[in-house]
């Protein structure tokens, strides 16, 4: 079998970190496995790195914040490979580039759009396990890049579709994916099985297990993908094609998100054309925009726009949007990021009616007021105030049954 | 002009030290000339690498190794160059392949072998100040190696000479170099400039100031060399071609390296071609051997071989020396690392006589036993106890003059 594997920040986290690792790649090995192994840098190095690039200077460009980022998988590729060796197995260390990750040249932010695998497949031909640096790539006239939070789980997932991987297994510090954090919800059960649509729902959300683009890729390219943890052997959540089973539950999970911030543009005048312009431009930002809502204009002339984006970007997007609203006439531009969004996602809310409803009564019963609500065929999301977070979390977990229930 | 700026370790310590390159820099810029920026690791960041590694593995992979040891320079890299841009000035930052520094295959001590200097042209032409990290090359087959230590310079001197820079300035903690060691001798006088044949012999000798290698590939392309602070604005050494003033000194320094063994092989059976086994088996080991002595035999059938090697290559040189002499009858191999090899250098030495004979008067009637001797045209070396070395160094500085003597 040809198995990927992907340890993050805290798995690599210390040298002892690092020998573990070793271990259970060489286990792997021993077993008569081909095995490549992703990366994370040691957790904590990126954000010490981003730190430094900020006591330098207030705006770093972005093609050196990447040069700047990429050294720390660097680090962890060379001593995981290291480790590796030392307990008798051939091991070689890549750089994204050297495993041939190629991206685009949106930096910090890059998007894979090819892997050359020639270079991997001749080290796996020849014994080795290989090591590659996750979080990275390289354009075609040879910048570095980096991928985004979460990246290394791109890699992984990207280079085990590329190479038709048996499994790819995302090795993290939970042991899978749970019906909803379990620190709010000490009840909540973790998931044998979830389908690519659920986890992209849940990983968008904000459920940090897994990169929301690795679920995407691993669906695309029908990669199984395992998520588990690095610090035992409990057999983790397997990410894979929608079944029958899945669909006997209407809710597989909760989810929340404190990272966005929404922005409400005030009196935007009814002119068609507007909406357009302003996403375009924070498209064009590379902002990624989730909720928006706009109501009915009740005088035909101007209506309040909102829409939330993580909150790393707020300061920009109010930016964008004061100065494109300059000599348009609208009210002005407010920002608030005391607030939370709170879904639900299931794939057998196709044919279970009702959801909706449930969720909005049981919010309604706690007091917990809606700003927002946003739908899709296997989810539901409403933002709310920030407080009610974890309150409107274990009542949904509650009312949707999913503590302690046994699934198939 | 086209100006090569070289920064060490304590040059680019922290952010408030890389600030004060940017400013450097920047200055050197805004006076109407290109420049190209090499820097190194943070100081000590190289030396934490290593002690990972070592912690991971009591026998790292070479390969490995520099993937993990070139990470330091990306750092300091992408930092100054956000610094520069931070100031208003266009920066754009390069690894040592991006660079085109491409090098052989001998990891952690590889040799440039071609600089490609389009992508750094190209970036000049169009404005920027380029910074590329040092100690850092590729191979052919895109393998990351380093330099070796100091292996900064050597990018520095070696892009200099690619670009055909008009100078090479490298920056580091003491203002130029000196007469000898002020630490051991507080009346050492800066020398406003020196031959690039006594450079490489203090470099070699220990004098830290510049590494050997990057003086031969300065004096082989004829790059004009300036030694200088970067914590002050004091004019430095030059190092350039020899000329007549150089000559009316007989010695221009005194230096001491304290960092060789002295490995001996006793009884070495006299016969043809195992001097030629001996020293064969440690260059394929790529060690560097420095002094070889050899008496003659007194009895006809072996006699005692003796040379020296750095102290970090001292173990493996042992072991590789002993297994060569089982079963050639050899008695055994000898190392001590107590020792000190004093030198003293001067150009003018080819046409002042007896600078050896004082060596050896001087260090006599201080009570010095001279262990080895070893000579070039241009220098006399000898191999005392270490305990004697400031003794020695202070003895011979005075001796010769060295002392506030003016040198034009």
């Amino acid at each position: 079998m040809l198995i990927v594997q992907k340890y993050g920040g805290t798995s690599v986290g210390n040298v002892d970190r690092i020998k573990n690792v070793a271990k259970r790649v060489a286990k792997t090995a021993n077993n008569g496995n081909k095995v490549v192994v992703v990366v994370s840098a040691m957790s904590g190095e990126t954000d010490k790195l981003i730190s430094l690039a900020q006591q330098i200077s207030a705006n770093p460009q972005e093609r050196e914040m990447d040069l700047l980022l990429s050294s720390g998988e660097r680090v962890t590729t060379a001593l995981t490979a290291m480790a590796v060796e030392d307990l008798g197995i051939k091991a070689r260390a890549f750089t994204g580039w050297q495993a041939g990750i190629v991206s685009d040249s949106v930096h910090t932010k890059a998007k894979i759009e090819k892997i050359n695998t020639e270079r991997v497949k001749a080290a796996l031909d020849e014994g080795y396990v290989v090591i590659v640096a996750g979080f990275q790539g390289i354009t075609e006239q040879g910048d570095i890049t980096t991928l985004g939070r979460g990246g290394s789980d791109l890699s992984a997932v990207a280079i085990a579709a590329a190479l038709h991987a048996d499994a790819c297994e995302i090795y993290t510090d939970v042991d899978g994916v749970y019906t909803t954090d379990p620190n709010i919800v000490p009840g909540a059960r973790k998931l044998e099985k979830i389908s690519y649509e659920e986890m992209m729902e849940l990983a968008s959300l904000g459920a940090k297990v897994l990169q929301t683009r690795s679920v995407e890729f691993g669906m695309k390219y029908n990669v199984p993908i395992v998520v588990r943890s690095s610090f035992n052997d409990n057999p983790g959540t397997l990410v894979t094609k929608e079944d029958a089973d899945m669909e006997q539950v209407a809710v597989s999970g909760v989810a929340y998100d404190k990272n966005q911030a929404k922005v409400t543009i005030k009196s935007v005048p009814d002119k068609p054309g507007i909406a357009a312009r302003i996403f375009k431009t924070i498209a064009d930002a590379n902002i990624v925009v989730d909720m928006i809502v706009q109501n009915t204009s009740t005088d035909g002339k101007s209506t309040d726009l909102s829409f939330t984006v993580a909150k790393t970007d707020a300061q920009k997007t109010r930016a964008l949007t004061e100065e494109l609203m300059r000599g348009l006439g609208a009210a002005g531009v407010d920002m608030r990021d005391d607030i939370a969004k709170i879904s639900v996602v299931g794939v057998g809310m196709r044919t279970h009616s009702g959801v909706a409803a449930t969720m909005f009564e049981t919010l309604a019963n706690h007091g917990v007021n809606i700003m927002t609500i946003s739908t899709s065929e296997i989810k539901v999301s409403c933002l709310i105030e920030l407080k009610y977070m974890e309150l409107a979390v274990r009542a949904l977990h509650e009312v949707f049954g999913l503590e302690g229930a046994v699934q198939k």
